[in-house]
C-alpha cells in the first residue's frame, strides 16, 4: 500500500482531524491506490478520496474512469460516481467473463451515483456524521468556489487546508513506496550513465537528452524533466537541451529524472570531456565533499537544518569560500519535492523511512555548473543510497 | 506565438474584462510562451502572467527559473521574481559570454524582486490601475486562500473566474499551435502504426504499449497516456496495458497519444488479429460510418451539437441501433480536452482555426471496444486531417 495508514492516524490526532479528503491527483492516488486517467490528463476533473478517523473510507470518481477501478480495485470499497458514460453488456450464457469484466458489469449497474462530485462529497460527509467535525481538505485540488460551496453546505464543519498535512504523512514512506523510488532512481541512473558513455566532441545537448529519454522509456519510466547543459551553459540551473555542441574541456551537467508508476527520481551528475581546468577540478571537489559530508551526517535524530549547515560549511571549507545556497536537498516521493527540505528553516528531525535527495550544486555564469545529486533512504543506523552506486567523489572525465 | 492576441482582446471585450491573469501551467505557457520547470514539475508553485486590455503585460516567476526566461525570452518583457536563488558571475574581461548568459547575468542583478508571488501580483495590479477594474483570473491555478487574499487586497476590483474564458480564447488556434498539434498527431500516428505492425499471437498488451512509447520518445514526443486493450479487454475504455497475450480473432484497441512541446495528440485505432467475427465487423463498420459522417458535416457554421447528432444517428442507422454516447469528440490543444466538446449541449458554432478530435467509440463487456479517433483542423471550406492519413473506413486486419 502506498498510504501510510498508521502514520495518517497519528498525524490526524496531532491536528484533531476527524477526516482527511484528498483532492489533487497525487494525494488521491497515494491515499486510495486508484489513479483516475481523466484527473491526471485534464485540469479540473474532480476525484475525491475521503478517509475518516473512524469508519469506512470512500472514493468519488467520474463514471468514465470506473473501468480502472474495476480492473485494479482500490482498498477503498465504497466507490461513488458522477457523470455520464455508456458501456453495453453482451449477455450470452456461453461467455466467460474475467473477474475485472464481471466487476465492471456489476459496478455499471449498481454503483452509487450522484449529480456531481461535489454533491456526492457533501452526501458522504453528512452520511458519516462528519458535517459537524474538523476536516482536513487538500486545498490544492479545488478552487475558491468549490471550497466556498463546501463551507456553505457544511456550516457546522470546520474545514482546514490539508495539502501540507498530506505532505507530513507522506514524509515517512511505506515499503511499497521505497521500492518504487528505488526503481525510479535505478532507471535514471542507467539513463544518465548511458548518456555519459556517448559524450564526444561535436555531440549536441539535444542528442544527449535524446539518449537519456530513450533509456528511461525503455526501462519502463516516464520522463519528467531533462536538464542538460554543456560548456558554460551548464551554469543554467534548468538548462534546456539546445543545439550547442560539446567541445574539449566542456562540463556536461545532467539534472532531472523520471517517474516510475508516478514516483519520482531526480538525480544529477557532472562530467568533463577531456581535461578539466584547475578551477573546475577544485570547485567540483568542494561540492562533492559538501554532498559527502551531508551524507555522513545523515542518521535518525539530526535536523534537516543541521544537515544543510554541514553541507554548506563543507563546500566553503573545501574550495568555494563564497558558496551560497537556499537548500541542499529535499524529500522525494509521489511529488518531486516532498518534505523535509534540507534548508536553514526546516527543523524536521530525520526519521527512518524518509527518502531524501542530497545536493550541493554550484552555478557560475562564464564558468559553468557543478552538481551531484543522490537519493537516500534514512535507516535506523544511518542511510542507504537508493541510486545504485556510490556517488562521484571525483569529477568524471569522459 | 501560441497566444491568440487579437482573439483575447475580443473575448475580453465580450466579458468587459480589463485584464486576464493566467495561473495554471498551461495558461501561463499559452499566454507568455514561458515555461517554468518548477511550476510544471511541482504542485502549487505560483507563476502568474498578467495581460491588461491596455498597457504592458507582466510575468511573475520564481527566481530559480529565471535562467529559462533568459535563455528563451518571452514576448512579455516585464518580468518580476520571488524567492531565493544564487548564481555567481565569473567576471573576467577575456570571457566571451553568450547572449543568454549576458541576459541571465543582467537579470540576476536588475530584475524586480518581491517577497512573494502574491505580493508581486497585487503590486502589478495596483501599479497598472487594475485594482479598481474587472479582472479575469484563471481560478484553477490558485487555491481558496490565494483568491481570498486577492479579494481582500483589492477590495475595489471585481474578480471573475477565467479558466473557461482562457479556454474560449484558446478555441481558435494560432498557426504556431496548429503546427505543434500536427507534429504531435504525426508522432502518435507513427507510434500506433509501428505497434500494429508488431501484433502477433502471444504478444502482450504491455509489450505493445512499450513499442508505442519508445516510438513516441524517439520522435521527440512525451507519452501522456497509453491505453491498449486486447480481446474482450478492449471494452475497458481506459484499458491499462496488462500481461494479457493476444489470441487469433482478438480486437486490439489503442487510444492515447503524446505531447509535443506540451501540445497534445489523442488518437485511436482498432485492429483484429486474423479473422474478425461478423458482429465485430458489422459494429466496426457502424462506428466508422459514424465518424465519417461527422467528418463530412464539418465546416464553418455548423454547431458542435449538430455534429454530435449526425455522428450518433449514423452509427445507429448503420449497425448499432442501440448506440448511446455522451460526446463524439473534443477540441484539443495545450490541454487534451479543449473547447468545443462535440456533445448535445454544446451549441458552439465551428469556425476556421478550431482543432477538434472526432470519435464514435463503442464498448461492450464480453465483446470488446471499437474506436477510431482522428484530429482535424476546421478550414474555410471544411476540414483538414491533422493525422497524416485518411482514417480507417474498414476494420484493420493484422
Amino acid at each position: 500500500m502506498l498510504f501510510n495508514y498508521e502514520r495518517a492516524l497519528k498525524i490526524m490526532d496531532k491536528y484533531n482531524l476527524e477526516a482527511l479528503i484528498a483532492t489533487s491527483p497525487e494525494n488521491v492516488l497515494y491515499l486510495s491506490g486508484y489513479r483516475s486517467l481523466s484527473q491526471w490528463a485534464l485540469r479540473g476533473v474532480p476525484v475525491y478520496a475521503i478517509f475518516p478517523r473512524d469508519g469506512e473510507p470512500s472514493l468519488i470518481i467520474p463514471i468514465s474512469d470506473l473501468d480502472l477501478y474495476a480492473d485494479k480495485p482500490s482498498w477503498i470499497k465504497d466507490v461513488r460516481c458522477y457523470g455520464v458514460f455508456y458501456i453495453e453488456h453482451y449477455e450470452k450464457e456461453s461467455l466467460k467473463l474475467s473477474d475485472s469484466e464481471v466487476r465492471l458489469a456489476e459496478l455499471m449497474k449498481k454503483v452509487k451515483r450522484g449529480k456531481s462530485a461535489l454533491d456526492l462529497l457533501v452526501d458522504v460527509l453528512v452520511e458519516k456524521g462528519l458535517d459537524k467535525k474538523k476536516i482536513g481538505i487538500d486545498e490544492i485540488g479545488i478552487d475558491y468556489n468549490t471550497w466556498l460551496y463546501l463551507k456553505n453546505s457544511l456550516p457546522n464543519a470546520q474545514l482546514k487546508p490539508a495539502f501540507n498535512i498530506f505532505k507530513e504523512i507522506r514524509m515517512i514512506k511505506t515499503s511499497d513506496e521505497v521500492e518504487l523510488l528505488r526503481k525510479a532512481a535505478e532507471i535514471s541512473q542507467k539513463a544518465v550513465e548511458t548518456m555519459l558513455e556517448s559524450v564526444r566532441e561535436g555531440v549536441s545537448e539535444l542528442e544527449l537528452a535524446q539518449i537519456v529519454e530513450e533509456v528511461i522509456v525503455k526501462e519502463g519510466g516516464r520522463v519528467f524533466a531533462t536538464v542538460i547543459g554543456c560548456g558554460t551553459r551548464s551554469a543554467f540551473p534548468n538548462a534546456l537541451p539546445s543545439s550547442y555542441r560539446v567541445k574539449k574541456g566542456d562540463i556536461i551537467r545532467y539534472d532531472g529524472g523520471c517517474t516510475y508508476n508516478d514516483y519520482y527520481s531526480d538525480i544529477a551528475k557532472t562530467a568533463v570531456l577531456g581535461e578539466a581546468s584547475e578551477k573546475i577540478k577544485k570547485y567540483f571537489k568542494a561540492i562533492a565533499i559538501g554532498t559527502e559530508e551531508a551524507l555522513n551526517a545523515i542518521k535518525p535524530g539530526i535536523k534537516a537544518s543541521e544537515v544543510f549547515r554541514i553541507a554548506v560549511e563543507a563546500v566553503r571549507k573545501n574550495g568555494i569560500p563564497h558558496y551560497k545556497r537556499h537548500h541542499c536537498g529535499h524529500g522525494i516521493g509521489i511529488e518531486c519535492y516532498d518534505k523535509p527540505i534540507i534548508r536553514p528553516t526546516d527543523e524536521t528531525v530525520l526519521e527512518p523511512g524518509m527518502v531524501i535527495n542530497i545536493e550541493t550544486p554550484y552555478y557560475e555564469i562564464g564558468l559553468g555548473g557543478l552538481q551531484v545529486e543522490v537519493t537516500i533512504l534514512v535507516t535506523e543506523s544511518g542511510y542507504e543510497l537508493l541510486t545504485p552506486k556510490t556517488f562521484d567523489r571525483e569529477l568524471l572525465i569522459v
